[in-house]
């Protein structure tokens, strides 16, 4: 079975598997102190700069958690959309975990942040004794809504963060499908364009459980080590978290499972143009969100295990991976075609 | 390359593998609503009893906290040793994470807990103001000292805390250890001696990266899978964590394996013996503290990569693991005695 | 001098003075086991009801987190209005001091909330595993915005979040402007309308820095004890706090203090209309919201020191205390109406 | 009634309820920005140095957590005496409130810490990874158990610290009684020997409920303002916190109210020994503890409200105030010699 669920949903690839097997031999020094883990920060740096404190964490939050709290003393504040990933599907764990404070600003429907939709957050706090003190702006790319930040627009936000005395964090849980929309390289949109902190995701591009953390302005980072640990994402046996990332990095292959994704983005958004369905938000990378007639909707979410989007009414959400294939988009838009011609009988 | 540095070192089981790469296949829904981690939940369930809420996380330090925040409002405390992990080895995770105060009791060198050693700390705290309220006990089994609590003790505890109103937390992470050394079932030194919560560990014992939480009497966990989620503690592929807990439980594997480390600690301490070097604590499960001169101790670390243990002068950890084998103990006992050997000279 | 800027500019009642001269006799044991804090207790259970908990904290910010963690378990979360003092005015001490996660809700620009308001917060997260879950409305009443909130209007909130499984709290701070502006006791907008916790404000209303958390069902409030000392709000020669409450609750002076600020508005604000200058918001207690003409604006700023409130274009705020008289009205007025002349000019 | 049970029993010296009436003018700014508060900060700057950030607070834990967050980042850890207040009596404020690991060191029964105390817990825990990283060192002086620290043994435990990369901490709450002890001027027990930050305590001093935290060198104290506001210690009608301070320091009226309950108790200690008790810590201030016989002990402790010490077998603490009269000693110790002389009949 493969649906339109989620990149969570997805298999592993196999060459990670493989990764995997041959890692495990004989012991290797805990909590990343082996060359397992070694070499592959070295894979990660080639994509993300040299001077840049990189560490493998579990899963997104985690690293979210890890990475923000590199950022931050306790009486700073975090300016993100209202609908990022922190403060809607994390369980409140920045509050909880680290006692961050979210500002969280209503973003338009895309997701994305600008220049002039954080300057009021800022204006109305930085200096303020009474009100937690801007310091990180953490965007999503690509975004929770399928929308990719272009390293033009990537670099007036950091500009201006940065001309504010804030750093800018991205949670880069589809980084890889943004890099790929974009047919740029990983850094053109991270340490080209002035990121300060970035949760690089793997998880959701065809490895099993790793994300990393990394740190471009190593002046920033001085806690980081402590962070991880401290925060509960620091792996014992880590060579077989770092070694997943080696599988996708040393070559070519992360390009090839997220444009892969896309691709298969862009073919469903084709179907679903003939069939009169128009996104809603721009389908950039690999999420597509719509609308459909309600006696059409629940039927086919039972039958394809999608999601639907209730922010929008009657919406939905398809999200497609790695491993989806034509044939597996084909199948829905013929099912959907179906659905949608009954409606007018 | 095998050492003695950790469990933590060792390699993953072959048939861990195997189990992941069985499991990957097709989609699978995310974040453990899925049919792979559906049947880890039932094979550990066939240890622990069937009235048991069993959640899966990444590593041993996210598990206490995810375990012990489910059985804590924000004024309890938690009662340990004060060698436990959970006070000296988690970086502060626990105050961090979730607020949490320990009361680290000094235990005796074997990091034993009992009704008398924890007395003193409930006189003179439960009721008073001014003073967190103890509410949870928590013992690691086997002890970060390689000693092992039998049922008998276990039950002494866990009447007296329950007797007093508190709850008991164990820290499994050599759980199957303990269970090999006592050659009892899991059942044995958990639900049976009245345990409420448990980490219930896998990676030290050849899984790639899996801990359990599980609550014992579910009228306790209401908040636990809000626990987990909120600590950065759930994963989305979940299937690959879960499966590498049926891997090792549902047959013997789990045993195998744990009393294979133990049996390579015998040998190692048996060989100690002839040596004329006596273990400082009981050596009941796979671990061995002893002292060692000087001039034989840096060296050694050197070659086979062990930890020095400062905290007894002179001191030294081994521990051995499920893929140490009767020749690297007999190699090293053969450097050893060389070593002492030349000393003598 | 005397000005518009706060009612926390404002002097304390001298029958305060009298009070605290009076209790500073001979020795009173501490944290408020004495008879002057008993009898401060009784004082206000006359008002909010016999089945409450009542303890005297420090300040406003204090008290509002006292008394919510009082009623959430870590993994509960707080639905507010955007612009709720607790959300914007305390330094993020909410997710810093006790890790909760606010639900700010885009409130009208009055700040109240209502059942539709906060109707999609609730259907969004309740349940949902990636989401802190929703378990306290938090109101003031009198709003930030100077609004009071009727019986019926309380009423209605309390029904709708006790039939979804939520309590409600009420950050008091200008609770007696409210009952005042009503004509009702404190009871008809507390104990009677379904109110489960209350930060029962003092300071602003001529005392010298006192509250009191309010606990009305007392099923809720387990760990009240436990959440005042842990944040750090216990006094220790706790008459002096609890001594002013008597002050001022044992008869009417804190409704003849709390209707004085509530008429002198209610002059400004007529003489406002006399100037053709009209209140952005109800003004219903001792707050008054308006827009002027720049040129006017930080002129008399400067001279009357009232605020700027930037959230509305050209906006200020001016509030009337206890201690606020006519001519100190009429006074201002003039000058306003002298600027508005100088403009036309 | 005036008894033996605590400093915090004790009623406020009538300057400082006269200075509160002389504050009570008109309307001030709130929050600190007004003239009582700076000229108070200027009093105290007299004896602590010009180069001090002072803040002024509302309690004891309060001004704790304050001082010590303004020192720490967030994986950072604080090394005091086992039976520190911060440790056993703020019901965990440290952790709760700031996520703050404390390293309890097991200090000798008089609660003074050394180099040679401290020395193993940082050998222990700096640089590796699995700890929380010692960063301030606090102490108390006078400490919980009446003994005083010498200037030299604060320059040799600050200097130590320093050499270590650490910073000291001072809990203060009775730190006038300290410099009375010595005869020294504040400055020569706070900033001649190298403090970092301190808790100048004033309640137990004869104030109504003030506290200050200053911060000694103000390049570690980028955070104070807002580590006041988030930890709900800054009062909004700040100039009656502070106008207590001035009452008391800016004469000599603090050692005056601090030398006579010292000299009380030194009274009180010629008193015992005549009648062959012997105090078990070196009295050096206000507090004494010895040991009563169990039928002597109960019955006083009833008719004279002082407080039985149960860490101490058959233990009792006396605590003389700056109200404490020498009728008051005499009437006890006569009712002592009456109670002993009945044991021997």
């Amino acid at each position: 079975m493969k649906v339109f669920g989620s990149d969570n949903y997805s298999s592993v690839h196999p060459a990670v598997l493989e990764q995997l097997a041959q890692v495990n031999s004989g012991h290797a020094v805990a909590y990343g102190d082996d060359p397992v883990t070694a070499e592959a920060v070295e894979v990660l740096r080639r994509h993300v700069g040299p001077d840049t404190d990189i560490r493998f964490c579990f899963n997104g939050t985690g690293s979210n958690i890890v990475g923000l709290s590199a950022l931050l003393a306790p009486w700073d504040a975090v300016v993100c959309a209202a609908n990022a990933h922190i403060n809607t599907d994390e369980c409140g764990a920045a509050e909880h975990m680290a006692g961050i404070k979210l500002y969280p600003v209503l973003a338009p429907a895309d997701g994305k942040l600008t220049p002039e939709l954080i300057a009021p957050v800022l204006d109305a706090n930085l200096g303020f004794e009474h009100a937690r003190q801007p310091k990180v702006v953490s965007i999503s790319n690509a975004t929770e809504f399928g929308t990719v930040y272009t390293p033009d627009e990537l670099r007036a936000l950091c500009d201006y963060a940065h001309s504010r005395g804030l750093l800018v964090h991205c949670d880069g849980a589809r980084l890889a499908n943004a890099a790929a929309a974009l047919d740029v390289p990983i850094a053109a949109i991270t340490s080209e364009v002035g990121l300060d902190a970035l949760t690089f995701g793997g998880t959701k591009n065809a490895l099993m459980g790793a994300e990393a953390v990394v740190i471009f302005n190593t002046r920033h980072h001085s806690g980081l080590w402590q962070t991880r640990k401290q925060n509960a994402q620091l792996a014992s046996k880590m060579r077989f978290v770092a070694a997943q990332f080696t599988a996708l990095y040393s070559g070519d292959l992360w390009r090839e499972c997220a444009a892969g994704a896309n691709a298969m983005a862009a073919r469903f958004v084709a179907g679903l143009g003939q069939l009169g369905v128009t996104p809603v938000y721009s389908p950039d990378a690999n999420e597509i969100f719509a609308v459909l007639p309600d006696a059409v909707r629940m039927p086919l979410i039972e039958r394809f295990h999608f999601y639907p989007w209730d922010s929008i009414p009657g919406g939905v959400r398809w999200v497609c991976s790695w491993d989806t294939t034509a044939d597996e988009v084909d199948d829905f838009l013929a099912a959907l075609e179906e659905a949608l011609d009954g409606l007018s009988d």
